[in-house]
C-alpha cells in the first residue's frame, strides 16, 4: 500500500484524496486549518468543502507538513496556483529525493508567467519526468460522490504516467495518460477565463447559442496559445481541453462561471468578490498572465483580452460584447 | 432586394426566414399546413413553433410550392432529412436552373447513407458549387429572439459562400464561411446522436462531469468519421462541430437531449415518443445510418453504437453505460 501525501484540503484536494484511497493507497492530507484536519480524522469528512461526503478510513490529515510528507512516495499539490510557490518553498526540504509530484493547480503564476509544473521544477529542483499534471472535466463534488468521470494524467515520463494511471483508477474515476504537460496546463489555466466569459454572457441574459459559440471560440484561442508554447493541438480537443472547458462553462457548480454571472449582471469586481466570501475567481487573476503570455507568443486571444478589460480596466461588459460581435465577418 | 424561398415553416425554417428578411431579402415561405401560412401572412407570426416572435413584413407564406419558388434566386431547404428527397422530387421542376440551394437539414438519409447535399445534387441535378449548407450552434428560439449567434455557411464555391454570408448577416446573426461541406454535414448529423447520449446520462442522474466527457468523446468519434469521409478536422473544432454539439447537448431546448432524458429515466422508445406528440428525435433515426457509415468507413464510434443498441436493439441504458466505463484504461 503506497503512502501518498495530498497537500491542501480544499474541495478538489479532498476529492482526489478519496479517489486515491478508494484506489488502494494510504492517503495523508495536509490541511492549513486545525479544524479541517480534526474533521477528517474524527468524522471522516470535510464538512466545510464537501459536506455529506464520507471519506474512506485510509484518509487521515494533519496540519504538520513534516508528518504528512514523512515516507510519502508521491505528493499531490492541491493548493491554489498563486500560493503554490510560497507553500512549496516551505516543504521542499521535507521531500524525498525520488518523490513524484502531481500538480492539480490550474493557473499561470502571476509575474513570472510560469506554468505550475515549471514552478515546481524550479523550487523543488526536480527533473520534469518526476512532475505530473492531473486535469480534466472533474467538478469536485461529483467526483467525491462517485459519479463516473474521466481525467488526464500528463507526464513526459510515460512509465510514470502509467503508474499514476493505476494509482488513480477506481470504478468511477477513469484516467487517460498523455505526455503533453504544456497542453494540459494551458488548457487548465485558460478554461477558467472562458468560464468567466460564459458567466458574463449568461448574466447579461444571453442564452445557449452564445454560450456554445463562446466555448468554441474560447477553445480556439486557448489552442492557439498552447500550440505556440509547444503543446499538441489534440490535447485541446481532449478531456483536459474541451472536456474541462465544457464542464466548467456549463455547470452551475463552477466558481468562475458563477463569478462571471455577477459581473454580467452589472456587479463590480469588488461587489462580486464580497458576495463570494471575499474570494476572487481564479480566472480573474490568471487572465492578466494569459494576456501577457499571448502577447509574448504573438497569439490573438480576443475573449481573454475582453475578460481582462472588464475585470482590470473598468470595461463595460455590454460594450465589450457588442464590439466582439461587430468585428468584420470572415472565414472560420 | 433578392427573393429567397424557404421551404418548410418549422421553428428553424421560420427563424432563418426572419434572419434573411432582417438582412434585407424578400422571403417567401412554403408551409405544409394552410393555418401556418395564414398565421404568417395575417398575424406575422408562427404561433405553433415560435409563439411570441414577430416576423418582419418582408416574410410571407404559401402552401403552393410553385408560387413560393416563382422568381426565387435562392431556396432554403428546411424540411426534415428523411422527407427531403420526397419533397424535393415534387419541387424540382419548379427550380430555376441557376438557383442556389441552402440546406438546413441535419441527418444522413436512411438506406442510401447519403449526406443531404448529396441527395440534393442527385434529385435536383445541380453541381455541388450551387449547394450550400448552413450549420452552427443555433437554437431556433434564441435566433428568432435576436440573441447573438454565429453560424457556418459551407460551400465548395467560395464566392457563393461569401455572397450567402452577406445574405445571412444581421446585427445578431454572424455567419462564417467554410469550404468543408462534408464536415459541416457530418457534424450536424452526429451531434443529434451525442445529444441523445447526454440526455440518457442526465436521465440516469449523472452530472456535468459525465456530460462534458460525453461531449468530448462524442466529438472525437464524430471527427474520426468525418475525416474518414474526407472532411477537415478543423471543421469539427469549429462552430458546426463543437459549437453545435455543445449547444445541443447542454440546452434544455434541445429535442434530442430531452428525448434522451426520457430514455435514461427508463421510458421505452414508444413511451418517449408518445410523450413528445408522437415525434421521435432525429438522433434516434440517424444513429442507424451513422453506425452503418462508420462500419463502411472502418471507424469506431462506441457512443453512437451505444445509442443504437439502446434505441433499436432493446439495450438497457444502465448496462450499456457500465460497459462503456469499464473498458480498459489507455492513453487519450
Amino acid at each position: 500500500m503506497a503512502r501518498i501525501a495530498v497537500m491542501g484540503a480544499g474541495s478538489w484536494g479532498t476529492a482526489v484524496g478519496k479517489v486515491l484511497a478508494d484506489a488502494g493507497s494510504e492517503v495523508v492530507m495536509w490541511a492549513r486549518r486545525e479544524e479541517a484536519a480534526d474533521d477528517i480524522n474524527t468524522n471522516h469528512c470535510n464538512g466545510k468543502y464537501l459536506p455529506g461526503v464520507v471519506l474512506p478510513s485510509a484518509v487521515s490529515a494533519s496540519t504538520d507538513p513534516a508528518q504528512v510528507l514523512d515516507g510519502a512516495e508521491e505528493v499531490v499539490l492541491a493548493v491554489p496556483s498563486q500560493t503554490l510557490r510560497a507553500n512549496l518553498e516551505n516543504w521542499v526540504d521535507l521531500l524525498a529525493p525520488n518523490i513524484g509530484v502531481i500538480s492539480l493547480a490550474k493557473g499561470i503564476e502571476t509575474g513570472t508567467l510560469m506554468r505550475i509544473s515549471e514552478v515546481v521544477a524550479e523550487v523543488a529542483g526536480l527533473p520534469e519526468g518526476q512532475i505530473a499534471v492531473l486535469s480534466g472535466p472533474n467538478l469536485a463534488r461529483e467526483v467525491a460522490e462517485g459519479q463516473p468521470a474521466a481525467t488526464v494524467i500528463a507526464c513526459t515520463d510515460a512509465a510514470r504516467a502509467a503508474r499514476l494511471q493505476d494509482a488513480f483508477s477506481t470504478r468511477y474515476f477513469r484516467p487517460y495518460t498523455n505526455n503533453d504537460v504544456v497542453g494540459c496546463e494551458i488548457g487548465g489555466a485558460t478554461k477558467n477565463v472562458i468560464a468567466l466569459v460564459c458567466g458574463i454572457a449568461s448574466g447579461m441574459g444571453l442564452g445557449d447559442n452564445t454560450a456554445a459559440t463562446l466555448v468554441t471560440r474560447g477553445l480556439a484561442e486557448s489552442t492557439r496559445l498552447g500550440v505556440a508554447l509547444g503543446a499538441s493541438q489534440t490535447t485541446f480537443a481532449g478531456l483536459a481541453g474541451l472536456g474541462d472547458l465544457v464542464a466548467t462553462c456549463t455547470s452551475p457548480l463552477s466558481r468562475n462561471r458563477t463569478f462571471g454571472e455577477r459581473l454580467g449582471r452589472g456587479e463590480t469586481l469588488e461587489q462580486a468578490q464580497e458576495a463570494t466570501n471575499g474570494q476572487v475567481a481564479e480566472g480573474v487573476k490568471s487572465c492578466t498572465s494569459i494576456v501577457e503570455l499571448s502577447h509574448r507568443a504573438g497569439v490573438e486571444m480576443p475573449l481573454t483580452e475582453a475578460v481582462h478589460e472588464i475585470c482590470h480596466e473598468g470595461g463595460n461588459a455590454v460594450e465589450v460584447a457588442v464590439r466582439l460581435m461587430r468585428r468584420s465577418t470572415k472565414p472560420e
